[in-house]
């Protein structure tokens, strides 16, 4: 089985039968995105970011991942007994990459919301490592980190937009598309840690 | 009881002896700081925030409640079954304002944690409305909008930290720490909503 962009990323399942269901509908997503005054603006420039990305998306993940690998907090998620498994690390680097051009290009509609839910679950007690299989790193991702995430992932990302010689005015809007989408996503993906009735 | 900037804000028990505790310690903190990149710039970059901000705090609330007040499944959190409560949105305004101080110029420490832990409660089932009685709103705030109001809490408070005449690298130095700490406390609110084990 072939990896990378143009091949097949290795437990991506977008779309497949066996993902997870939302437990919410076209409605409370529209609720959560005026929440977080989503809009048509936001789509449109969501696209722009991704042309602007595509080319740039292995230097954005050589950027968080260096960011994880100077904090032994967070590297742990990724590490087994022997220390950092570098197949896991390899492997979810190419769901990352996939991720950022779904931020930017999917529709976000009942097929999406699904896949927010199936992302949420894969980092919690229930799903974690049902998808890489076992190596050696069974370790549920604490929603502290999921929500923390929303900065460095948000922060981060700027420069890399500002990086095709687009206008101030338009790097910005891209940007906060980019942030209002994190948002709603981490959002999104912390549903399956709440108590019932809590989310 | 006086109420207001100089006054008692009613319903607002910072370090008062039946304040929750956290269960997290200063440990669980640094590593939540670490995560959010906090450092301590960022601290003096909050205090300038709270001099810039400290004469604009009630239009930064006119915004906010604008928000609240333009989105019906948003102020369906302030009304009772007669509609938008007014006694109630004026108490949560005060203590709003404070917030906004606190947020500025408290120390990040064990009491600071703890108020977050009495933030987050107060905002669930299990403490919601015990704090100004019975008002006839008993409405627990779903944990999807207390992590979707990073945005617009973020977003928002850009323009006023600008209007002091501050160097743009300060403004967006003030932005970035509000940013992170929005997402800290944010992050440290959510803590009761989480299934045993999941935070």
């Amino acid at each position: 089985m072939t990896e990378g962009r143009t091949g097949e990323v290795l437990g991506y399942g977008y779309g497949a039968p066996d993902t997870a269901h939302s437990p919410l509908d076209m409605e409370g997503l529209d609720l959560l995105k005026q929440t977080v005054l989503f809009t048509g603006e936001d789509e449109r420039y969501l696209r722009m970011a991704g042309e602007v990305l595509e080319d740039q998306i292995e230097d954005v993940l050589d950027v968080w991942y260096g960011f994880v690998a100077d904090h032994p907090h967070l590297i742990h998620y990724f590490s087994g007994p022997e220390g950092p498994d570098a197949d896991y690390l390899e492997r979810v680097r190419k769901r990352f990459h996939q991720w950022i051009l779904d931020t930017c290009r999917r529709p976000y509609d009942q097929e999406w919301l699904n896949y927010q839910q199936e992302i949420g679950l894969r980092h919690t007690h229930e799903k974690k490592n049902e998808t890489d299989g076992s190596h050696g790193t069974p370790n549920h991702i604490g929603m502290r980190y999921m929500i923390g995430f929303v900065y460095p992932i948000t922060a981060t990302m700027k420069p890399f937009l500002a990086n095709k010689g687009h206008s101030a005015e338009e790097v910005d809007k891209m940007h906060q598309a980019w942030f209002k989408s994190v948002v709603m996503q981490v959002t999104l993906w912390c549903l399956p840690y709440a108590r019932d009735g809590y989310f």
